[in-house]
């Protein structure tokens, strides 16, 4: 059933034919195949590469897969491929690297790179300062045009950009920036202070990584210049190094959204193991947490045993209290991360979700009613009504309520997964049920 | 107990107030609370706005709130925003637009710009011709460097961007790009020839726009040309755009995940209404298809009647295995979406999943059987424990299946969603753990 797929890379055993199909493919198609693939492989395939070929692969790997690979070549391969590495992306891979990998790889580099690497290393991890490059084309406000498209010229082939040029003052405090393409299209005899852009913001050095990432998205700019707390320019976000930090806490939330830890590395050669204990966790404390609904029925055991049909709900009611719950924290918490909702919105959206989840309870109970009538009786009907239209707004406003709780207590909301809103919820909304069926059924 | 929030907008009631907000502020901060803001307060902040500012503002807004700001400006105020936008950001809003404002922006514009955003609007909706922007600075590869910056010089101020030149042969065909970082760094006399980078990936005008978004993440360009059927260039994907896209997929999933519809919009100025409606189809798809475990309890009644015990693990197992299997299903969702998992890794994903699921169930049951012996009894703990171990297994299987079948029959994996796997285990489940107690407690 299995379709061919024409990107596989061919295995190790077949060394001709693994030789044409990467001479075949791009960079880019290559390493993502190494990923794929186990270490063995990827190293033997790696090392079937010419040096400019290994360089360009080597930077479309991930941080993990760049230590596996690291791990297998020999020491000139290895000391080239890291010092060749910008200090950003060394900085990135090393931060995740065991102590054997970033020694030997800091131990290989020359003076100014280890330096480099070094001062990034020293900022705090998810910090801006982690990812900036440090190596930026900087000009000065009276500068002429001319002379600053010099001083990119004598300056640019070290720097990961040359789009974006900070500007500085005497005391190397950021002034603004100002956009080469400004420069370039500038009539002459423009000096640079005339071309600088005032509106585009900067970050400072120990901001978070990912708000770095969504300001640029927003501000729809290609380099955020990072300053310490003096204001001296210390590096550059670059646009690339963005959207990798957008993508990756887009899977992270993702990964936390459904309950689990995220991990890192590619989700096809990530072992079994690694898998499970990234899952293992909140499964464990949600079961936990769930023995509270088997605490729940013992209480309520004699109407149970009473009216054996209320027992026949009990899956449809939490199962669709714990879907309603989940559909408002999912969004609570997107929104969050995009930076539509503050902590600060926190009435507005119970009072917001509230009615939204009022609305979804009536249609729902409309239809169980429906449902409970024709298989079982009209009064349990009328039971399954009132509870779901309770339950559903219920969990709606807790889902909705969760992830701005846990930004004002400074937990990150995405912790506020779908399971725990629905686990929280299946437990409350048994309560619901069974005193909503003691009411109505006079028990 | 809400704080006040130092970058919130004055109400409009407050001229004075509002226009020193607005002139303190930047304008995407300006863009992000007018967003907030019901659309009368919006329009009367936006009037408030110099033309300079206001357009740039007007540039940071999405398209749904574009659309509300427009409908409340004069003519001639309309006409000189919508003339001065980018055309594949016109297109982009168009697209989404009610006929009327549709009309009215287009009967506004010049006649070059009208042909431009027709042109976009001819492309399929959610295809990279729709984002693209036509307006390219293109070189030819027997230029010399200094020539082709004299083209850049003349021709960019047009442009959206003028960092990534595509290079053309006689016939308008795509043979390569050249970076205007090689142009500017090359040594003088350097032709376009040999400055052109050949493994810059290229799309066809009618590929997925989130796909071609997700290729410049992996090989981290500025601009991916965008060519016809007949290799010609039609346009460049810009960055900028491209993480837009990134982000609006990655929440559109999010909102899929948790069984919503997605929604264009603001989560706070999106209406309740329109809140319940993005909800409402699957909580009532999924409520009907939770009737099954009504059936299915109501087949096992006289069982449950015997150990009324039983019933009090059914919201304990039907969420343990919901939980399980929303995880692996949303790890498989995202994997294909990054393009780490593609439809022909089902085989291999099915028996990762299935010992991952193997070895969570296992460690479950351990909880599970704890818990149900220290509640209830021995033998009941027996029965809890075996049923985990199985529900387990089956509902990660299930849960990264799903969204990989999905793909294979040409269905977005993202509509797999995590309380769709929840219900579709629940009904399973409760098979599995009521044929167990039958078999264990020999009824």
């Amino acid at each position: 059933m299995d379709t061919e797929d024409p990107r596989a890379i061919p295995g190790g055993d077949d060394l001709p034919g693994l030789q044409q199909w990467l001479a075949e493919h791009q960079p880019y198609v290559i390493a993502d195949e190494l990923a794929r693939i186990d270490a063995v492989d990827a190293v033997v395939a790696f090392r079937l590469l010419d040096k400019e070929r290994a360089l360009a692969v080597f930077e479309e790997l991930e941080p993990v897969d760049q230590q596996r690979i690291l791990l297998g070549l020999r020491d000139h391969v290895f000391r080239d491929l890291v010092e060749e590495m910008d200090p950003d992306d060394r900085a990135r891979m090393l931060g995740e690297a065991p102590a054997k990998v970033a020694k030997r790889v800091l131990a290989g580099l020359s003076a100014n790179e280890r330096r480099m690497t070094a001062a990034l290393l020293g900022y705090p991890e998810g910090s801006v300062g982690r990812v900036m490059t440090p190596e930026t084309v900087n000009v000065s406000p009276d500068m002429s045009a001319e002379v600053a498209l010099g001083v990119v010229r004598s300056k640019g082939a070290d720097a990961e950009t040359v789009y974006t040029l900070p500007v500085l003052d005497a005391g190397r405090r950021l002034t603004g920036v100002v956009k080469l393409r400004e420069l370039l299209l500038s009539p002459s005899g423009h000096r640079v202070a005339e071309l600088i852009d005032p509106d585009v913001p900067h970050a400072h050095v120990t901001d978070d990584a990912e708000a770095a990432a969504r300001l640029m998205r927003e501000t729809n700019i290609l380099g955020l210049p990072v300053v310490d707390s003096e204001d001296r320019l210390v590096g550059l976000l670059t646009i690339d190094d963005a959207v990798e930090l957008i993508e990756a806490a887009d899977t992270e939330d993702a990964a936390r959204q459904a309950g689990a830890a995220p991990w890192a590395g590619h989700y096809m050669s990530t072992g079994v193991w690694q898998l499970a204990r990234s899952r293992a966790v909140w499964l464990l404390l949600l079961i936990v947490a769930a023995t509270l609904t088997v605490n729940v029925l013992q209480v309520f055991e004699a109407t149970l045993a009473e009216v054996t049909a209320l027992a026949l709900f009990v899956p449809l009611l939490v199962g669709t209290g714990g879907n309603a719950g989940a559909q408002a924290a999912t969004a609570a918490v997107r929104a969050m991360a995009v930076g539509e909702v503050r902590g600060s919105d926190l009435v507005r959206v119970v009072w917001r979700e509230g009615r939204v989840g009022l609305l979804l309870g009536v249609m729902l109970a409309t239809v169980g009613m429906v449902v409970a009538a024709l298989l079982v009786d009209g009064r349990i009907a009328l039971v399954v009504a009132i509870s779901l239209v309770a339950i559903c707004t219920w969990a709606t406003t807790v889902g909705a309520t969760m992830p701005l709780l846990a930004k004002r207590l400074r937990i990150d909301p995405a912790v506020v997964s779908a399971p725990m809103v629905t686990t929280l919820v299946d437990a409350t909304g048994l309560i619901i049920y069974f005193v909503t069926a003691q009411l109505v059924l006079g028990l």
